[in-house]
């Protein structure tokens, strides 16, 4: 608990004086006035970050664990295929390997509780629980100390990123289940129909969709989250990779380091970040809309405007890492352009 | 006329076979089915040009001219800014130069009818016109051989670009009063409400607003531009940079080589192509939408769906070069993802 208190004790907002003065750069260079839109508003807060920064090393940070809920059907992936992703992407096989392989990023994958004996080589085993998670419909997901102690793991991992030189960060996930648990936590966060919110995840077919909003529902009414907690939100209905998603937004808002959001899950820990310290958000960078129904109400309870529209829906850190090129070239804007002439 | 026919004539639509090889390859991939949503679509496309498509360089083209309505004070920006801005993106000082180098592109300007006396140095000189194009609002902007000149001029700079080895391309222009010609284009092609269509341009003030609506309809009034003849409509309220830009599409879909979408000029050059011929579409890829109002219309006449929601309104290919990235991301997709196994 110390970790996490000393942390959002820590987090402030950007540096209004280096924003207004970076605003008044960018209005002076020779460009339509507003004329690069979200890549302005970016470079403005990226400025607010830090004076000059300077994007050195980006990474796609993959929070990996199982979630028991799996085990009641709600997804049409074999809970195996968490395990086989993870070493997958430990070997840069994975969609989000092939991406930012692209877009010249490393890519880390925590392994939080994948049900699985061994240490898949090449991730970082950080394992709360072993073989993931409860199932949230008939208990919580994990102990109260557990959620601490995931959430306290994504702050570190955050802290030893930036402490190799990494600083921009797309956050994904990976574990069969966690659009389940996101939608719960959503439903506990934004009160909206579970026919609004709740989506068709790895592909699922509309019976088995029927059954995931049950399952929700059912979650909730064992459960009980008290929405104003947000540890309460995550030991009962949550998921490991959630809360050390959630605290990995934590650690890099203390450093003031930005963090790309991907789709549903990714967004479901910024909001319970928020809920620790609404400071969090100023070092968040939105991506895309996803196909997740719930993604819409997320980001509009975030007060973001996505820059992408790609009809994703595959997680991992996908849809964030798009931003990367974005990003830097938001960042290189003020350096690179002539000023407009006297004669307007 | 010789080089414009011949070109239309050997453009053809994309393999049907190698698409959907492309598709079948997705599909087994480590992925959630159509999970990668637009980038797939891309990578479905770009297949079909040409088996095994590799980017090998990637350029931005700028088109550039002047137009003579902008005697009417239709843009907040004198006219003398063309040639600082083409002569800034000669230097590498412009705004699409900066993204340009961020995105590891080149960047080749096109002067087609600057006013101005001087060759600009590091542009490309194809002057049509000497100081621009003729005022709309009182008669035609150029002559049909002029027209015809100026996108055979385009085609002619595709293959240029082509033959030196660059298959990526972002297609941009910069010419003060082109928002007003290309908004009048908009009105012959598709027929909305002035009141919808045209929009604030270089950042002009609403009584401008007014003004710039009344000199398009005199335009249009004065020319009287025949719908289906693409060659009369840019003859006589079009621009050199229209003209050129309609040329580079036909040219590229001819060497099967892709050309990203800009703006609202950019879209309405993209319109009159696939007057020409249809299929030219097959070798363009959107980007984003613009802020400018016509922008949307367009796009829903040609069928595209923009990946990118950035507010932008700069004109000058800065929207399309952000494509560049995703584009070749979704071309690697195939290279680098493990299959899915054989558990689901």
């Amino acid at each position: 608990m110390k970790i996490l208190e000393e942390t959002i004790q820590n987090i402030y907002p950007l540096d209004k004086d280096l924003c207004e003065q970076q605003t008044k750069v960018l209005a002076r260079l020779l460009k339509t006035p507003d004329g690069l839109g979200k890549m302005e508003k970016i470079s403005i807060q990226l400025a607010g970050m830090k004076k000059d920064f300077q994007i050195e090393k980006k990474a796609v940070v993959v929070m990996a664990a199982d979630n028991g809920v799996e085990k009641e059907g709600v997804s049409a992936s074999k809970r195996v295929i968490t395990q086989f992703v993870v070493d997958a992407m430990a070997r840069g096989e994975a969609s989000v390997s092939s991406l930012s392989k692209s877009f010249g990023s490393e890519l880390f994958v925590v392994d939080l509780g994948i049900d699985c004996e061994k240490h898949i080589e090449g991730s970082i085993l950080k394992k709360i629980m072993k073989n993931g998670t409860c199932n949230i419909r008939h208990k919580a997901a994990m102990t109260r100390k557990q959620a601490i102690e995931a959430i306290e793991t994504g702050i570190t991992i955050a802290e030893d990123c930036i402490n190799k030189g990494f600083n921009l960060f797309a956050l994904g996930e990976m574990g069969i289940g966690n659009t389940t648990t996101s939608s719960a936590c959503l439903k506990v966060l934004i009160d909206l129909p579970l026919d609004d919110i709740v989506g068709y995840g790895s592909g699922i077919n509309d019976e088995t969709l029927k059954l995931k909003k049950q399952v929700i529902q059912d979650a909730l009414d064992v459960n009980k989250p008290n929405v104003n907690d947000p540890i309460d939100i995550i030991h009962k209905v949550g998921g490991l990779d959630i809360a050390a998603m959630t605290g990995f937004y934590l650690g890099a808002a203390r450093y003031k380091v930005p963090v790309v959001l991907d789709g549903l899950i990714s967004g479901i820990a910024a909001l319970l970040a928020m809920k620790f310290n609404a400071f969090a958000k100023d070092y968040m960078i939105p991506s895309h809309l996803s196909e997740e129904p719930g993604s819409k109400y997320i980001l509009r309870e975030l007060g973001f405007e996505p820059a992408l529209y790609m009809n994703m829906k595959l997680g991992e850190g996908s849809g964030a890492i798009l931003m990367f090129p974005i990003i830097e070239a938001s960042n290189n804007l003020s350096k690179n352009i002539r000023l407009y002439p006297e004669l307007r």
